[in-house]
This record gives structure tokens, C-alpha cells and sequence, in this order.
């Protein structure tokens, strides 16, 4: 195990009642993490109040909610949600992967 | 164009004599962006005081350092340097890819 390197294949994990999240590493200023959506799932739409945070869609397919934008994403697709922004899964359309990133890091 | 969505294939570029960069999104607390080398090509080892930083091999394959460890990443890896510990490409293997997140942005 090493402090500084992981395999986002390692931390994947689902759940049938909710979706499957991991965190990966948390610093100060930063936390890392991934949600997994198995197909039908979403994620509500909420804000971070005073925190930027990006989801990279890593693998399989979702629509996604940023503001007044919803797009189908897919692998490679970043989706920016900054500070106060409302934003979240309006639903998952495959299994899928996503990274996620926001600072500074959940209370 | 979007302000929230992007696809990281449409930000890739390379440089023949020193790695190509992009930025992607930069906000207050967060800036992402995609670091992308050729064969043989290296970032030297460099410290971010006071901010945590993380890369992610998108594609590729590369001798990746922080602090004391040095380990191939390739696709799918995580790199967490946390603020003050030093990191950098000991050489790219392939041509590489990676996403790179700081908090906060570099000025």
C-alpha cells in the first residue's frame, strides 16, 4: 500500500440501494473520491457552498445537471461544478465510474 | 461551448519540445487542467507549498515520483501529492496523458 499511489479499479464499489462511493485521498485543502451509479441511479441536485468540485466521468454513461445545463456525459467527459452551483446525477444511464474532486474537502 | 462540460480528447495537445498543458477549469479553490508528454519527456520534481495536488493517468504510462516512492502509473492510476511534498514525471514511457487537479490554483 502506498501513500501516494492508487488504481481507481481497486476502489470501485456499487450498491443496489444507493450509489457506491470511495474516498481516495484527503488533504487540507482537497479531497478525491469516486461515486458509482449503477444504471437507474441518480444523484440529487445540491450545492457546495464555497466549494469547486469536478466529477470526470471515468466509465459508462449519465445525464448530468450543472446549473441550467443537462448533458449526457461519458468517459473523458469533465463536468465543472463551481462554488455554488447547483448541480448532480439526474441519472445514471449505464454503470458508471465517475472521479470526483472538491475543494476545499467536505466538512 | 459550455462553462461546465468538456471532454478532456478536445483539450489534448503535445509539444515536441517541452510537455503540452491545458487549462480546463480554474475557480477559486480548484484548478484542473491535463499535463500530456511525449516519450522521454519529464517534469522535474517541484513542491506546491500550502496546496494539495493529484494526477491521474487518463492514457499512457509513466515513472511517476513523490516524496521517496517512484512507480509506473499508467491508465486508471491516482497520484496524490499532498501540499509541501516534493513530485514530478520521472519520464514519460509513452505518450501520456494526465489530469491534474491543484487547491488552490497555483497564482
Amino acid at each position: 500500500m502506498s501513500d501516494y499511489f492508487t488504481q481507481i479499479a481497486d476502489a470501485v464499489s456499487f450498491g443496489a440501494d444507493r450509489p457506491g462511493k470511495a474516498d481516495l485521498f484527503a488533504g487540507r485543502h482537497l479531497f478525491v473520491g469516486l461515486n458509482c451509479f449503477e444504471p437507474g441511479q441518480r444523484q440529487r441536485v445540491h450545492t457546495h457552498a464555497g466549494a469547486d468540485k469536478f466529477y470526470l466521468i471515468v466509465s459508462g454513461r449519465a445525464h448530468m445537471t450543472v446549473g441550467d445545463e443537462t448533458r449526457v456525459a461519458g468517459p473523458g467527459t469533465l463536468v465543472w461544478a463551481p462554488a455554488d452551483v447547483p448541480h448532480g446525477v439526474a441519472e445514471a444511464l449505464e454503470r458508471t465510474v465517475m472521479l470526483v474532486g472538491i475543494a476545499p474537502p467536505p466538512l
